[in-house]
């Protein structure tokens, strides 16, 4: 065994010994301990901060002496005069080995930090993004050596990084030359390293030291609202997020309608991707704006979405997702550069990677889906739905995953619902109907109170009542089979039959009348038969293709539901299992994903590897196409009735909706008062 | 030894046997004979002909029987009534062997024909395009298996084509899915595979077999004239060739003065790039509108242009390229899109393939001259000059190639001169000068006669005489030497020491007076002492750049010399060695090699491993910067007498110009009357 000293880094345990003089940096590098370094080693960045350990440490098995490191050196010293240097930090770099010592790695000086969760179901994310700066030494042209500046910096980039396999795109040859005799021939390198690849792009080239950061977007790209996050590469950071409408939604509300409209009218496809590039650009520029960063360093965008967003993004005719077989153009990830997609508002050279799509149906908003919630790693037989015009939903669980899509239709939207309506301020959301009196309470969203609570009026008289939305609509009708105001095959009773005046006759069906706001100028608020035909049809749909997979994997129940989507964050578990929209499963097993499509997105921006990951799961993934299964008519027809009679979770008779993880401006509304809260395993 | 039948395949005597019933392209794949095919086999693309040979074949061992081969089948039959088989064709997917046969491939089937070559020096041009088609059957797609189009697309190319690594860029997924539908999923896919690479590059998708063509320009940007060749990518054939001046001769007639204009004006080096690329683009454009093709099948550019030019088409500030040490951003090859370049007239997915520079001084053009002309592949020690503003030299054999550049400046271009003119109708061009009488005649550009002929007055009326262009002046300077008009030191004598009153007093020097044209209301065209000493210094610099390149070779003396550049095929050798312009050589070794940097141009477009000959050649070529070596200011001073006062070549005393190969607008005058016409070797 060597005389050498011994190095001990914490948190990793990772230990050896280094002669005398071996710079702490060194020895981490040699080690395979995680130390960021910016600068190579040139006590330039000090990315590579380190606390020494002083005193005994017997479980470590050493003592470690108050001169175990080298006395600061003049780099040190002139970096604390510059910029302060944090008590009882060390650059890396500098300081070296004397004898046995203990180097914590503080967090910020790890390159694979952990992103602090925000929501205790969110995966955690570990920093790799796919682009990293590095500082190179590039040896000055000579006569006798005519080599070119980009040659001598990929040799600088070989010898000093040991990265070899670099392109350079044309921005980056025409920014290179001054550059590097502004930096004296030291130059920062912001390399990208696309997934699956060896290569490495330099995106990016700023003389001496570039201290302006490096940021990337993650983008969820809906029909309805684009939401994207502004994050720091360097560290995982949320800067800045925002929602905007998708201006799409002028040529058609839903999915189908806009592949219409593509088919309808000549050009009507390129009107639409010119639509949302701008869009996104707008977007984008608002959020380095809100950040205060320049855009010009935005070097990475992570789009997801569904296929026909992803197709009219790209600039590919939707046509063909609009009929079976439903083909994708190109169904494996997509990475582009954001001057293809003419995009505003990120760097000339930044990078867009869309996630793979699953299928036709089942889109890279899925994929980003089953990699934030990854049902695929859990012991437990995982349901995940995503639930929107088209719900996707995934099943599995460690032996595999099986995905599908179906068509649930705009009802749990509040599209085809009577008094439906968009979940905006004055929009019905929470709905309680007493099973004794069969009175109703309720809740509007822009107000904690519910519609019986004194002083609602008052705190509704801006936005009145104005409708109901998507959970309002969904709890509504729960209520109404609990109160006994429906029988199990939809049918709302008459007066006679229910006890109550609220059901009114309307035609030869009769209708609820949930609120009357005719005295303050709003409507008469009515649940009709039609509506629960409505929300019907697009329950047995979700039903029928969760159903469908269990089927397939030879379930007869699941462990484990997941509601993913900013409108799976306000759906209340239990009114949702009253209807029969998800099987059965614990109530403390039904969890909200939040926007687990943007958390996905998220994790691809700051991971390269969650970026090959995906891929992989995606082609692992089986894919049931519910339009051409026999079994799933049925289940269709099967679930049409509506289960439960009675309240089947009495203990919980006033649930709040689940805490959720907001995501830009789809996010969630504050959950509201009353009632004990359910108890929530981490 | 197998009873199968012998198949034997001419021109390359390959031959094997095979069994009963295998098709003629089967057994060409196998044996690895060049025989053409896009449709793989399937009798659609006709690229396989083949012509069968019956009868005795003693020297080959076999006699053909007559149904040697299977009978016409139904596809031949097919294709000969819908678009006719040559008499004696065979389709060579359908023939199947049946007895000993002998097969002719007929240069038309070969995929490596060589291209005819136009002029005898040039170096032969194989066909090997980067860019080719193959026709797929891909697979429909299937709800049960939900893989996006181009996922099939590039299964099929795996499987039927035994290609993998295949991208696509954007714009070939937005017509892919037409593309298959309209094909019934057969189609036609160019693919390109860059130098070095083993990706391929979807460019293209057609419907079922394409039969539009394949195109490739070749295009020589100079800095005063941008000349390009539009080749079919299938035969090499040029189709129509061009030049149009380039347009940054607004900013500045030579680089240097371009550089200048870039460094004082902001922004001027964009408007420049703006300039260059709009040029080539009409340029572009306007070949494929002559030659009636559609610029959306113009796939590939092959561009060589000195450094400067080099920079400014990429948009890249030449600053430093006007300061020491000269640095250019990039040496290596440069390969990109069309649309990086906003270029017009070419597919929006064409590749731009620029080729390499040599050093700072010695761009991409010398890299194509050294293509052409590969003096690294000669036995001989070949002097390769190409002249211009700047002269670039190569000087090399077998054992190794040295490269400099040296700066003639433009007198040889006419400039600098008294009464100097480009190269235009009414340009004295050819001068000889009695040494007896002392008097002169010439030619004028536009005219065969000679300025003593009958006739003369009335060929030139239109356009008179004018002035005197490079190759005029040269051979002004050489016959006055010759005649006894100047020293060596390049002193014009006076009319006493002459003997001839045109030797006319100019201040204290004198000149000589070539042509009176003012009773025709044209100028005195006169040789001064100026214009000596101008073209003095010129062809010092030429000659001390070679006589540099032989030092560090070592040479006394070099055993051939090629003059590149549309100059350097009207420079009359035997007055460039009487000037002193190059090293004396026997007068046929002293060849004219036309636009040799185009040629090469046109190598690297037709033949994808010439790509990657010049690349490895251009790294071994050894580069002297004549700036820096001590030695090349003494041999410019030591260069400055004319060395010969009597003709070397008296034999020869009336040699034509040599032939050369006209490469677009500025290409050759054809070479005009009197005198013996000297013999070349082939």
């Amino acid at each position: 065994m060597s005389n050498d000293p011994l190095v001990i880094f914490t948190p990793s345990g990772k230990r050896g010994r280094f002669p005398v003089g071996t710079p702490i940096l060194t020895a981490a590098r040699q080690l395979g301990v995680d130390l960021d370094s910016v600068c190579g080693g040139r006590g330039i960045c000090s990315k590579c901060q380190v606390a020494p350990s002083y005193g005994d440490f017997s479980k470590h098995g050493v003592t470690v002496a108050a001169d175990a490191l080298s006395e600061w050196n003049a780099v040190e010293e002139r970096y604390d005069r510059v910029r302060g240097l944090k008590e009882g930090r060390r650059l890396g770099c500098q300081a070296t080995v004397q004898s046995d010592i203990v180097i914590d790695v503080p967090p910020e000086s790890q390159v694979h930090r952990q992103v602090v969760r925000k929501a205790a179901s969110a995966r955690p994310i570990t920093m790799d993004p796919a682009t990293r700066i590095v500082l190179v030494e590039v040896q000055e042209p000579d006569m006798h050596e005519p080599s070119g500046d980009l040659e001598r910096l990929k040799a600088a980039l070989a010898e000093q990084w040991d990265i070899t396999d670099v392109a350079a795109p044309l921005h980056v040859l025409q920014t290179l030359q001054p550059a590097l005799r502004k930096g004296k021939w030291q130059v920062s390198v912001a390399l990208h390293r696309p997934a699956n690849s060896a290569r490495h792009d330099i995106l990016g080239v700023w003389p001496g030291l570039h201290e302006g950061g490096l940021y990337g977007l993650a983008i969820d790209l809906g029909s309805t609202t684009i939401a994207a996050h502004l994050c720091d590469l360097t560290n995982g950071a949320v800067l800045a997020s925002a929602g905007v409408m998708n201006p799409q939604i002028r040529f058609g509300e839903d999915l189908m309608s806009r592949v219409s409209y593509a088919m309808m009218n000549p050009g009507g496809d390129r009107e639409m991707t010119q639509a949302v590039r701008a869009a996104i650009g707008d977007l984008a520029t608002g959020l380095a704006g809100e950040a205060g960063i320049d855009p010009d360093l935005v070097f990475e965008l992570v789009i997801v979405c569904n296929p026909v967003m992803h197709h009219l993004l790209l600039g590919i005719d939707p046509v063909e997702l609009g009929q079976a077989p439903f083909a994708l153009a190109t169904a494996d990830s997509v990475t582009l550069g954001a001057a293809e997609l003419d995009l505003a508002g990120v760097a000339p050279t930044a990078r867009i990677y869309l996630l793979p799509c699953i299928a036709g149906h089942v889109g890279a908003d899925a994929a980003a889906v089953a990699l934030s919630e990854a049902p695929g790693a859990s012991e437990e037989l995982t349901l995940v739905v995503d639930v929107g015009t088209n719900a996707e939903i995934l099943l599995g669980d460690t032996s595999g995953v099986l995905a599908c899509s179906s068509p649930t239709g705009p009802a749990f939207e509040g599209a085809q619902i009577s008094a439906g309506q968009r979940a905006a301020p004055g929009a019905i959301e929470r709905v309680e109907i007493d099973p004794a009196t069969k009175e109703p309470r309720f809740k509007v969203i822009g107000s904690d109170l519910w519609s019986t609570d004194p002083g609602f009026a008052e705190a509704t008289k801006d936005t009145g009542v104005t409708g109901i939305c998507g959970s309002g609509i969904i709890e509504a009708v729960a209520e109404m089979r609990m109160a006994g105001l429906l029988d199990a095959s939809g049918l709302i009773g008459g007066a006679e039959a229910t006890g109550t005046g609220r059901c009114e006759p309307t035609g030869r069906t009769h209708a609820y009348l949930l609120h009357d706001a005719t005295a303050e100028g709003g409507p008469r608020i009515l649940v009709t038969q039609g509506d629960i035909r409505a929300i019907q049809l697009a329950k047995s749909a979700l039903y029928a293709g969760a159903r469908l997979l269990m089927d397939k994997r030879g379930a007869e129940r699941v462990d484990r539901v997941v509601l993913a989507g900013a409108f799976g964050a306000h759906i209340s578990p239990k009114h949702a299992m009253v209807l029969g929209m998800i099987p059965d499963a614990p109530l403390d097993k039904v969890t909200s994903a939040g926007n687990a499509a943007g958390h996905g997105a998220r994790m691809a921006l700051c991971n390269r590897s969650a970026r090959e990951e995906i891929e992989k799961t995606v082609r692992r993934i089986e894919k049931i196409e519910t339009a051409v299964e026999p079994r799933f008519q049925e289940h269709f027809v099967n679930a049409n009735a509506i289960p439960h009679a009675v309240d089947p979770f009495p203990e919980l008779a006033k649930v709040a909706p689940l805490p959720i993880v907001s995501f830009g401006a789809s996010g969630a509304q504050p959950g509201g008062g009353g009632g004990r809260r359910r108890r929530r395993r981490a």
